[in-house]
């Protein structure tokens, strides 16, 4: 049992308190993590508010993270003691009937347990004053040391700084594979990208880098227009702008509308919109936004009918393991500039205030540095 | 101006009344058609209900025909005099942006007028005693003549009997269509059929010439699945069987969904299940049925950002003039056995016949001889 800081979430809707929790050891296939530093994201902020119908309490949030494996369990053969990794909430196991499968990264290996916030063998390795406490996402990172399944981490260059590329572990990977792994845009495609949070500026890279004709980048915040066009953006909208919804702004400024589009919001009405601003015949619209409890996406069958597709990305339809190596490398290579996405860095004291400026849209992503 | 035998639709929800009408000749870029046999299908009946927004009165219905060109007008190349032909509802012109896609054949050539029921010139062919007849999705088969656009008509082979092949002007080409050229269905895939009218039939028969491991036909009338079973279904289903919704039922006997679904019907409540039954991870839903107007499908985003899509299909994604015919060729080698979907034969004067028929269940195709 090793001590560890943590920002631990006792209650639904309350401040995250800095306490000392207790880290059980690694069991069998698990390892420890020393987390250097983390990203905080929306998902967390979802969870912390008590809307998440699968949020357990208390818990230790966060699922954004880099860091050190500290101990490996017995039988872990693909990480040791000293390898860098990004922790991963989509696991990747190479076994299961998902990843064989070619088609998906949703692997279920470790699916059910992470659900119920404990580790595979059914027991959680936190705990505080005597208390258990959830693992969150099979990540929980933040807590300076943590216990993930092997399956649940990607193993890193040492050269890679930790501090920058654990936005990989979620929310730029995100953005950028939705667009080149689940929507595969080809050169040359119209764009439209809802939503200029993290996850919507990053696909608004993945749109660059795929080297997509015309990037429309929408938000009902005009303050993020800058960076949408330094990452990238050709047309920047305001649906504040029009009386008219903004499928048809949309569709009218593109001759019919576009090849793809991407919800990164999370609302489902901007999801209705972003599939009917495709255009007829072949547009696709990629949901990535998660949705509150209960909310349904709604459109006429005709939308589909007429050659429209719908579709969804969980974690850029990115293989953790395998791939996410490939992302950090051109991380490395300056092909993702990471630091466009960092505006602000504070240590985990200071972790309720990355909350507070998520909510005020006034950060991208805050890293808390350990 | 001919005279030609028709039945009109002179208002909704009334009987067709059979009557001579007059037949202007094509003009420029237009084909006059002697129809010698046609189907009866839904799309005819919900139209002839009132139901269909867009339905115009009076009206030559039909779309669904086999016939031969009688004459031609100006500027027409592709077809000449005595050529058999199927009429098109959905047009390819090979020039347009939707034909050039190389990705839909939902060509828009003659789309605008198309709908407005008249001739791309903006008006109509037919008349009734000095009264305009609209003529109806571009083809108006329920006349022995009648005028299409050259972009209309497929040429097919003069010994290809047109008084079944008529069936591929509508039907059969889009349930099998909808498998082989929408959803792609490879070898070995599991497949759900919802509806076994003639175009979830239609669909089983292209799942089978796909080889599917397994296809799974569903309807809450059980008359239907001998038929069903051979045209290929593996397992059949009445959802009237079971307690719980049909895409558990699905979920249940597949080992967590299909990889495939189709929706026969146009029943939105039914297009949810179809979806919500595909595999997690890779499954896909093709809507191939006709809501109601204003009718709207509805989920929850989850489905979709878990990995399944959601597409549709109209004539099963086949291009009319330069794919249609490989579909006759394999009607004729025996492929598509046109035969098990004419349940009944009869005159033009019995036409209404067709309809109760079709109205009871009691008919998957009939066809009417001129």
């Amino acid at each position: 049992m090793i001590k560890s800081r943590a920002a631990v979430a006792f209650a639904p809707n309350q401040k995250l308190e800095i306490v000392e929790v207790d880290v059980a050891p690694p069991k069998r296939g698990e390892v420890l993590v020393r987390i250097v530093a983390t990203g905080v994201c929306h998902t967390d902020a979802y969870t912390l508010s008590g809307a998440d119908p699968e949020g357990l309490f208390p818990t230790i949030l966060g699922h954004e993270g880099g860091g050190i494996v500290e101990a490996v369990g017995e039988g872990v053969t693909s990480v040791e003691v000293g390898d860098h990794v990004i922790p991963l909430y989509t696991a990747e196991c190479g076994q299961c009937k998902f990843c064989t499968s070619g088609k998906t990264n949703l692997c279920s290996s470790v699916r059910a347990t992470q659900g119920q916030g404990v580790m595979p063998d059914g027991t959680s390795r936190f705990s505080y004053q005597g208390q258990t406490l959830y693992h969150y996402m099979g990540t929980s990172t933040f807590s300076e040391y943590t216990v993930l399944a092997e399956v649940s981490v990607a193993r890193i260059p040492k050269d890679a700084p930790l501090d920058k590329v654990c936005l990989l572990g979620c929310g730029v990977t995100t953005g950028i594979g939705a667009v080149l792994n689940t929507a595969k845009v080809e050169a040359g495609a119209t764009v439209a990208i809802f939503g200029l949070g993290g996850i919507g500026l990053a696909a608004i890279l993945g749109a660059t880098m795929a080297k997509a004709g015309r990037i429309i980048a929408i938000d009902i915040n005009p303050e993020k227009f800058d960076i949408a066009r330094q990452l990238g953006a050709t047309d920047v909208v305001n649906p504040n702008d029009y009386d008219k919804p903004i499928q048809e702004v949309i569709v009218d400024m593109t001759d019919g509308g576009v090849d793809y589009s991407f919800e990164c919001i999370g609302n489902v009405k901007v999801m209705r919109a972003a599939l009917e601003c495709c255009h007829k015949g072949w547009g696709e619209s990629v949901i990535i936004g998660v949705a509150g409890a209960g909310e349904e996406i709604c459109t006429r069958p005709f939308q589909l009918v007429t050659g429209r597709v719908w579709r969804g990305s969980a974690f850029g339809g990115v293989k953790g393991r395998t791939e996410l190596p490939d992302y950090v490398a051109r991380a490395q290579s300056g092909d993702i500039p990471l630091d466009v996405f960092i505006t602000h860095n504070m240590p985990l004291a200071d972790i309720n205030k990355a909350f507070d400026l998520m909510h005020e849209g006034k950060s991208i992503r805050t890293v808390i540095h350990y």
